[in-house]
């Protein structure tokens, strides 16, 4: 019998809504930070049993409906030959700007990008409960160049955007070689055992419209195309973006997750009872306590139908986060009376 | 006679569109710089003498519409007691997050609030030639709220939004208080010879519209109610809020400027032809040199008819901008042939 989770994904009736937390595995957790006063993050992401370990922490806590790998956004891109550390986000050794630097670019074989991710999911696999779905993940083309091409995060990623007008093709060719990155990424999540798989555009919000539509979205396309044979659900996460979900809805994926500033009733008339939705209580509610959490979760509930909603933050579970809020939200959750 | 933008703001038939540029007065003008070798950035806002003469200096290089005067957005909330460094960014001293905190805020007196901005703006009011526009610019109660809350500035301002859940009475008597001091500086700065004003409401985008309708809608009503008899047009700038921008369009202002995710096109369409708008060219775009600017302000050109449309970037200029162009943009605005 397949997990609560998946069968939400395909908009199956369930018992009750679904539920994960974005950055569940992280630093809200006293277990997460007794491995972190051990360990560096690029220890933990760089070591498939670490990862592993890492990635079940929340699941043996807390009753939720699926694990999510634990990697980092950039895990895939040292197999294109870049350097990357982190300082607290993201640092490139060099940014990559022009034709030579993605001329320069290793085209990697499958099993050279982020083995030790690919390695922690087949460890996962067999020691999650098979009622839990396990989710890999990957950064979307775009918000892998914002990193490559600005060199390190930044409000805006102003050398992204001037990349893009300066020289459209140049940006082109750079989001095409991360595409068949992501590409490959994925398929071997999945091969490893990722039940479904989120692809976070964090960045896709700095694009207006109309350059989203010419520079970004071809390429999801592609990737929705190629990954479509896995059979694997892949979930859209679209962050700070509320002018661009019509266009992330216009793209064939099997969810759309939206962080908290989006009105999930108003997306779910957009895109029909036929799509899974993903979100998005403010994860900044959680710090006002488990009263606000279990007020704040039950209009959640009240927003959108149960079929096709998977419960979740619209953002990464801060550090700050109670352990009591977390419990109030599933508590919320799971005490939700059937329609 | 008045101004080309006074015009424009009125909705008047200009003989060519006026334009301005956010941050006009920074960094990547030479002049600037080498006036910031000498002083900090505290010194040049702080003095009313080198604050009139940085606000004239984009106007003596470039052939702008208006001159906007140079002060920090934090200018105002010292008269509160409120004690504020640069880290770059602002930095309180003590956050404001309890009802006690906010009991201690003082109640300035109108010549208390930033009396160096209201001094800087009558030095540069008879200096100013007749044909340019002086604007003042205040925060928005929200966005000026999102740095007292959390202390310093924070993607998202999770401490804000936090408190906006944990007592939204609390948060209500500090936007009071703060839509206070926004009225009385706006005011004074009106007296002073400011012919319009912008209110920067750069932080409203981290919340939901519901919550924008509870939490900030009711505070900037109740400013454009105060400030409406002084008859100085006031220009809502809304950013990194798309799904706002019917709320803003919804409120009496005279002006809406928009940053550049927004489409300037649609907007029109919501407000219809007697609103004023600013805006909205990608700052980045400057970045990709004098050709590309050339290109990009035709295109912004052609996307809404000339009257009621005030030019200008959809963001600060960036101190890497080339002069060169700043100087594509000016000629493209002022080579457009009337309609």
């Amino acid at each position: 019998m397949s997990s609560l989770f998946m069968r939400a994904m395909r908009g199956d009736a369930t018992p009750r809504r679904p539920l994960w937390i974005m950055r569940q595995a992280g630093r809200y957790l006293p277990e997460y930070r007794a491995l972190r006063a051990k360990h560096s993050f690029e220890q933990l992401s760089g070591d498939a049993a670490l990862a592993a370990e890492v990635t079940l922490q929340p699941v043996a806590r807390f009753p939720l409906d699926a694990a999510i790998i634990f990697a980092d956004l950039m895990s895939p891109v040292g197999a294109l030959g870049l350097s990357v550390r982190f300082d607290p986000g993201p640092v490139l050794a060099r940014p990559v700007r022009t034709a030579a630097d993605v001329d320069a670019l290793r085209v990697p074989t499958p099993d050279e990008i982020a083995p030790e991710v690919i390695q922690a999911l087949r460890i996962v696999r067999p020691a999650l409960d098979r009622k839990l779905a396990l989710l890999g993940f990957a950064g979307a083309p775009w918000s892998l160049a914002a990193y490559l091409v600005q060199g390190r995060g930044a409000p805006g990623f102003p050398a992204l955007r001037a990349l893009a007008h300066r020289d459209p093709g140049l940006l082109n060719a750079l989001l095409t070689r991360l595409t068949d990155l992501v590409i490959a990424y994925v398929k071997a999540q999945v091969a490893a055992g990722a039940d479904a798989v989120q692809l976070f555009d964090t960045w896709a919000g700095v694009l207006s419209r109309a350059d989203w539509d010419r520079f970004v979205k071809p390429h999801l396309a592609r990737f929705l195309d190629e990954t479509k044979a896995l059979g694997a659900p892949r979930i859209l996460f679209v962050q700070d973006a509320s002018h661009l979900v019509s266009g992330y809805a216009s793209l064939p994926s099997e969810a759309l997750a939206l962080d908290w500033r989006e009105d999930l009733r108003a997306v779910r008339a957009l895109v029909g009872p036929a799509r899974a939705l993903q979100g998005n209580l403010d994860p900044a509610i959680l710090l006002a306590g488990p009263e606000a959490t279990a007020r704040a979760a039950s209009a959640l509930l009240a927003q959108v139908p149960a079929r096709g909603h998977i419960v979740n933050l619209g953002h990464g579970i801060t550090p700050e986060a109670p352990l009591d809020s977390v419990h109030a939200l599933i508590d919320t959750v799971h005490s939700e009376r059937p329609a």
